[in-house]
């Protein structure tokens, strides 16, 4: 296995691996407690992955046995001593894009992201979560919103996305209570799909390595961009895209090898092109 | 227990019992049968207590074995014979305000509304329970959309709240059949949560009894403001939004106790301020 | 039975048997593979239905062993060696109608359509059963987008369409994946309802024979109507839209027999009026 780690960040690891890139939120000692630092890290390795012409899909999972523990308590005090004076980054009220916010730029990504939530996640963390594409949880792990247990509300986004992927009533019943949820019961809602702890992360590269091989990843990035820009569309705008993007690629050389692998009855060979 | 009563209402009961204030719909002898005069009492009593300080859950249940039989079918079959002349009243039809609707109103309450469904609810009764918080459903009890079986329509706004409860293929079961639904497949539904039926509201008390004990009922109250205003925002507008009610659950003594009891390790003592 | 056939379709059967027609894509040696033709022809058998008062309800279903293999692989082959010189046909690209599009037409008909999904169901096929109201589907049967698999997009509204019917997360992971799904997911996912494959279409339209005449058809086709423009509809104008479709079925035969065969303890004969 001969993969390639980049050094130059603190509180993630980035390594790609064969067509994967794997992002680790790396503070075990604190399971992996959110910083800014780790959120600048993790946007910029999200644009590195999504750069790199090998990469095909990008996995971000946790080191150690928590994903993320949710806002570093270091933070949490800070606000609750100054009370109010720590102010957003400017950066964040700005862009009235759908998809350029805190969490949200992984949605116009071309490549797939895919969150193996491995252990505890919590607040922030699981509101990064929501803006993964798919969404794999070890058996064993808990998540909850925890907000409202800190006299918090629904923070970057949960209170639009987390409604929208297990509707409303769960939705309210996970952020009012920040109760934990077990991951049988948040697969039951349809927020995760479940998978042995034991070879976990093993099982997630497997599933996402045989999905960019026998789909093709053009398509992938095409398709996803369309969901997300689905949800903010009527459905005459998204058919006419749909329309538009289908003759588009015919012309792909992901749409010859798509025929012709099928006729010729052998394994895909996508470029992605 | 000091249970509060408020005589005045005929056609309801409204009892404070601690943070917890209950609406039983009171017309047992015609399994709650929905009037004119319910709708507005209800309506003062959600009213009365989102203005009480000591009320932090409103829970909506039935006197008697029944939850809400649908309308009075005296009104039914006067309308049958007037054919159309019961107009709706007036101020049915004049607000374009989402949350101001027969039944919306409900969704711009801070005050959580929990419905306690403990026998079988139809027709007008069910349409209110589309626009409670939560709801709960005893074993054994049934519910049915029942307007098709009457030459009736998808009424207050169950066209567009039961859709997006349960989505767009059971809606539509639901609403073109009025067929009567068990409590094990309104719960797989994704409907209600299903309780057993012995000691029905007592479960339900207790659960929203700790519900606003271990969070903090500022939090839950601005939460659900942003769910139900993010129905109708765009993912950035509602970015925004969180941002700045995050700034401002800093300076809460909510957030200040919720980091405190957390920090001390002791149970917390919400103020919901 | 007098079943009575319109022979004039090549590519389809249609069918009128009692208050139900039957459209039976009709290619059973290419597994009901789509065609411009067999488009062309379902479009106008489903307007023929339309038209057709004695038609309560249309059922979709394919002739042999699969529901529609999805299009026609010499049309795809034809498009991979043109290179996107296939043009969508200029009518695709026109109306701006969401209710006008290739297969939302059936959004607004007023009969509830129905897809049986009796076999194999993939592609366009599939796109066009996501915008039928109800999906039922025999145990054995398997569904899949397959387009991530040929180099193509989410054609034809499913891009649009799935994730709202069975949320993101899962309409990605069916999108990217192209996998093939059977009948017992699909149930979970919340895609289609399960039958037993044995006297499948049978069982189809019993269900359908009593819906219609325990249900009132008029009723229905408001209800459908209602439930569809809500996708596109802010809460208020729902509730005003279902104030006015309210007192206008007061003035309805249907209403009349609605409550007087409840009054009188008798099974419904309605008109549809």
């Amino acid at each position: 296995m001969t993969a390639q780690t980049t050094p130059a960040y603190t509180d993630i690891l980035y390594e790609v691996d064969g067509p994967l890139a794997v992002i680790t939120l790396n503070r075990p000692d604190r399971l992996n407690a959110w910083t800014q630092v780790m959120e600048d890290e993790m946007h910029a390795a999200m644009l590195q992955a999504e750069a790199d012409e090998a990469v095909r899909a990008i996995i971000v999972t946790g080191a150690g046995r928590g994903f993320c523990a949710g806002a570093d308590m270091g933070l949490l005090s800070g606000a609750a001593e100054s009370q109010g004076t720590r102010e957003p980054r400017a950066a964040e009220a700005v862009s009235d894009d759908n998809f350029d916010q805190k969490f949200s730029y992984m949605l116009k990504l071309k490549t797939p992201v895919i969150a193996a939530i491995n252990g505890p996640v919590a607040g922030i963390g699981l509101c990064m979560v929501l803006f993964t594409d798919l969404r794999f949880m070890a058996e064993g792990a808990k998540l909850t919103t925890a907000f409202a247990r800190r006299g918090l509300i629904a923070e970057h986004g949960s209170s639009w996305m987390l409604p929208r992927l297990i509707g409303n009533m769960n939705a309210l019943e996970l952020l009012f209570s920040g109760r934990l949820v077990g991951t049988a019961e948040a697969e039951r809602l349809g927020l995760v799909r479940s998978l042995p702890a034991e070879g976990f992360l093993d099982a997630v590269k497997t599933y996402a390595r045989e999905l960019v091989t026998t789909s093709s990843p053009r398509s992938i990035g095409v398709m996803k961009g369309q969901v997300y820009r689905a949800m903010f569309q009527n459905l005459s705008t998204a058919w006419d895209e749909a329309n538009r993007l289908m003759v588009e690629s015919f012309e792909s050389e992901d749409f010859r090898e798509g025929v012709s692998h099928f006729v010729e009855k052998r394994a895909p060979a996508f470029t992605g092109r």
